[in-house]
Order: C-alpha cells, then sequence, then structure tokens
C-alpha cells in the first residue's frame, strides 16, 4: 500500500541478522529502517505467496551490490530451493553462494548464535511459522570450577563456553557454569489459522508475532475462510503461549487503521500491541 | 531508494494504459500517482535486469486481486515469455490470458489506438527502446466527400475511421477525409549508450524520455564502462531527434540531485527537464 509495506522482520544478533520474509519492497522497508542488509545471513521464508517472497531477487541483488561474497541460507517451504531459483532468473549471477533449507518435521538450525525452530502452520498453501531463540549459558560458579579442579588459565574460556584443552585434560563449560539461565524467545506466525502447534511453539516467547488480518471479531467467516486470523484469535494464542508481548502484523488492506480494534484483543491479552512500519524492540537477557 | 522509485513510465489514451517497465515496487509508484492498473493492457519490458521487471510478478497478481479478465500483452526482448514465466512461479494461476511480443527487427503493434515500434538499444545485456504513437486523421473535406459521391449517412462513420457499406456500394475514410495531420509521440529509451537508432526512432518526438545515468559530464568513462548515458548525451540525442521536449530518468543513486546537473543538459537541449516521481503530462493534439 502507498503507506504500509508488507509484513517482514528483522532480528539482529551479535552482528548477525535474520530477515523473515520479504515481499516487494521490503528492501527498502529496510532502508527506511535505517537497517542494514549487509548482516543477513539466514531468509526465512514463510511461504510462497508473493507478498512473502517477491522481493527476494531484488534483495539478493542488492546484497550482490553491496560486494557481499559470504554463503546465505534461505529456508521456508517444501520446494524452496526451486522456488528461488526460478525467481532468480533476473538475478543469474549471484557472487555468493545460496544455500537453501526446506521444512521438514522437527526442523532445527542454527544462523550464528539464533536457534532457529520451524514448524507447520495452516494456511492455504503449505506455510511454517519460526521461533528464534538466543541461549544463555548459567553462571560462572568458582566453587564448581574448583570442585571440579579446573586450572585458572582455562576459566575465561570455558565462560566463553568453549572447550579447553589444558596440561593434556579436556575442560568443558558445564565444570564452571551454573544452569542454564533464561535466554530470549522470540516466535513468528503469519499466515494462518489458530493452531495448537502456534502456542506450543510460541510458549514463554519474549516477543509473539502474529498475523492479525482482521480487527472486527464479525469478521470471524470471513477470517476463516480466507486462511487468516483475528485480532482476538491473535491475542488467545498470546494467553495460551503464556507470551510476554504480542505484536499483531500483516493487516488486511481493507483495515486501513488497525489500532481502531486493538481492544478486541487487549480485551484478551493485555500485552498486545500493533505491529507498523520500522517498529522496533530492543530484547534483553532478564538481570538475574 | 528511500525516496526514488524505480524508473517506469505509464501511457494512457483513450482509457487505455501501456506500462513502460515494472520494476520492484512500480505497483506502488502507480498508487501514488493516483493511477490505475485496470486500464493496462500492455507492459513493454526494456530489459531483463531486475530494476525493470521485478515488480512484474505481484503487479499481475494486483490485476488479478482486481479482478481483471481481460488478456494482457507483455512485450520485451526475445526470451520475455520464459523470463515472466520463470518470475510467475509465485502467480501461478492468473484468471487472465498473457500474451507475449518477443522482439525482432522492425517490430511494430498494437495496443488499442497507440502504435508501438520497438528499436534495440545498447547495454549490457539485450535491450530494447520503444516508441509510441498517436495518429490523427485528416480533417473532414466536405468538398472531398462530395466529390467521391458519398452520401450523407455515411459521412459520421467514416470520419471515425471506419469503413462504411451503403446501398451496395463501400465507402472508405480516405474519401472524406484530407491528409493526415500530425499526431503525438513519445519516445522512451533506457537503458543504453547514445546510438543513431535512437535518435533515427525518436524522430519528431513531442516527449523524448531517456536515461540519464550520471549528471557530472567527468563521469564519461565511467558511463561507458556501465552502458548508461551522461544527462549531454541524452541532450545531444534529443536535439538530433528534433525533440519537443527531454525528460531525464534513470539516475544513478549516487546522484541524490539530478536538479543539479540539469544545466549540462540544457546547454546543449534547452527543453530539458528531470523526470521524478509522478511526474506527469498531458500532451494534445496540436491545434490544426
Amino acid at each position: 500500500m502507498k503507506n504500509r509495506w508488507l509484513s517482514s522482520c528483522l532480528l539482529s544478533s551479535n552482528g548477525h541478522s535474520v530477515l523473515i520474509d520479504c515481499g516487494e519492497g521490503t528492501q527498502i522497508a529496510l532502508k527506511c529502517a535505517e537497517q542494514k542488509v549487509k548482516p543477513i545471513d539466514t531468509i526465512c521464508i514463510t511461504h510462497f505467496h508473493a507478498d512473502h517472497i517477491s522481493g527476494l531477487p531484488g534483495l539478493l541483488l542488492t546484497m550482490s551490490n553491496e560486494g557481499r561474497t559470504e554463503p546465505i541460507t534461505i529456508a521456508g517451504p517444501v520446494g524452496v530451493g526451486n522456488v528461488v531459483r526460478s525467481l532468480c532468473v533476473i538475478a543469474p549471477q549471484l557472487p555468493y553462494r545460496v544455500d537453501f533449507i526446506e521444512y521438514e518435521k522437527g526442523l532445527c538450525f542454527k544462523s550464528a548464535d539464533i536457534i532457529i525452530k520451524a514448524f507447520p502452520l495452516r494456511h492455504s498453501i503449505p506455510c511454517i511459522g519460526y521461533s528464534f531463540e538466543l541461549k544463555r549459558s548459567g553462571k560462572f560458579d568458582t566453587e564448581k570450577a574448583k570442585l571440579n579442579n579446573v586450572p585458572l588459565p582455562a576459566w575465561s574460556r570455558l565462560q566463553k563456553m568453549e572447550e579447553v584443552e589444558y596440561n593434556g585434560r579436556v575442560y568443558t563449560p558445564n565444570m564452571v557454569l551454573g544452569a542454564e539461565r533464561k535466554g530470549i524467545k522470540v516466535t513468528y506466525a503469519t499466515d494462518t489459522r489458530p493452531t495448537s502447534a502456534i502456542y506450543e511453539n510460541a510458549l514463554d516467547s519474549d516477543l509473539f508475532i502474529c498475523e492479525g488480518m482482521f480487527g472486527d471479531n464479525d469478521l470471524l467467516s470471513h477470517a476463516k475462510e480466507k486462511r487468516h486470523m483475528l485480532f482476538s484469535e491473535a491475542a488467545s494464542l498470546a494467553v495460551s503461549a503464556k507470551a510476554k508481548k504480542l505484536w499483531l502484523t500483516h493487516y488486511s488492506p481493507s483495515l486501513k487503521e488497525p489500532e481502531e480494534y486493538i481492544q478486541n484483543a487487549l480485551d484478551i491479552f493485555p500485552f498486545t500491541e500493533c505491529g507498523f512500519d520500522g517498529k522496533t524492540i530492543d530484547l534483553q537477557f532478564p538481570e538475574v
């Protein structure tokens, strides 16, 4: 639309980024939000409807123009390699390798330090949701290190989760660290009807980004027909998932002012916000 | 770019439109310029670089969502059918027919009342320019009609360029009309180095839209290397073509303020203007 980009999300951690979906204009939306494409190592495609993937060849070419030589990974439903190769008829010679990951049950992979899990959604064509986790190791436990006879010169690297060989013996991080602490989790689900797989995979998310195609509760049958969701349905999923925060996205073009319907979600889940172009949050490990 | 769409042009006449090129976001640029996609019957693609064609599947889908059932024609370099079909992996079932016209020497075809001629450009890949003409018939000549014994009831339809059969005899428009009058001509050339084919095909254009990738005359060798043009080169072509008006387009992303270099073109061709998003002109038949 003239005043709204297609739904897309960029997750960044420690200089690496993951992009979710890339419809027409997403690379401009990234520029408008002052985000760089260079750190994007992984692109997660939810499904092959044009509003989620048509901007991909342009983005890949922009990366090429910016001098990228590092490989990139593109994950998506079964067939993602064929679809992207077909779209790239206008980007035939990229100066970097593109690796593809096709969805399969229980798919889990890493992009830098972000652990990505995929789960099935229920839309008019095969579609997948993603959860993203940043793990956080336990605190350094001096007593435990001493009990395990870990030599002092190994402590620092063990704390950084490296294995250390010292004087012929191998030391592992678990010999100096306490129990794993809560990390950060973000879950992204669009386009879909509500399913139990969504709230199960979104469990304990710090941020749950979910489609809300329609705000008006009277449009339920329309939402069902189109395989989309109401704001209130997204809010119910957020409650079931015990999410900390819900962002709504992927509004119908007929929904000019999403804020007008936010109360339908707030009545069910009070930590709901409407997504908008360039909306950003900085998620930190909790103070523990 | 954040504040500039990719080069594209919409020509409209009598409720029918022709679109030239469709890069990423062109359908949004059309909306911003308050132009409709419904009247577009023909899309002329100059070449297969992404900035000229990547928005095509999205546009075709938007046409589909708007209920189009009439066929559409897509013209372009040799292979245009294969390229568009490949891009349309994400638009597999359009509810209207797509006909393709591949470039060949001397290609000339009609879209409603617009006569379209294609000519070769000189770029890094096969690329074609287009001229568009609206013909204008001669004035109605009463003396001529009488001399040719054309019956009065046939006059009106003959003036509308129809053939008329009346009392067993066929009457043709040339029996009542004077010599053909000057029509309207628009020529579009991007991406290319200057060539004689360009000014020959742009001859007597009311509007000549030409690429001006670089404004600074010192960038000539760079322009040559990239197979693009300077503002001053476009202006020289406009002089050779005896064009009435020149619009520059397809600026390099490095050229933030094209107006800063317009003098380089004005020195050569005083009727030069910088193109910008949404720039519009209403061309009328001359008062003759």
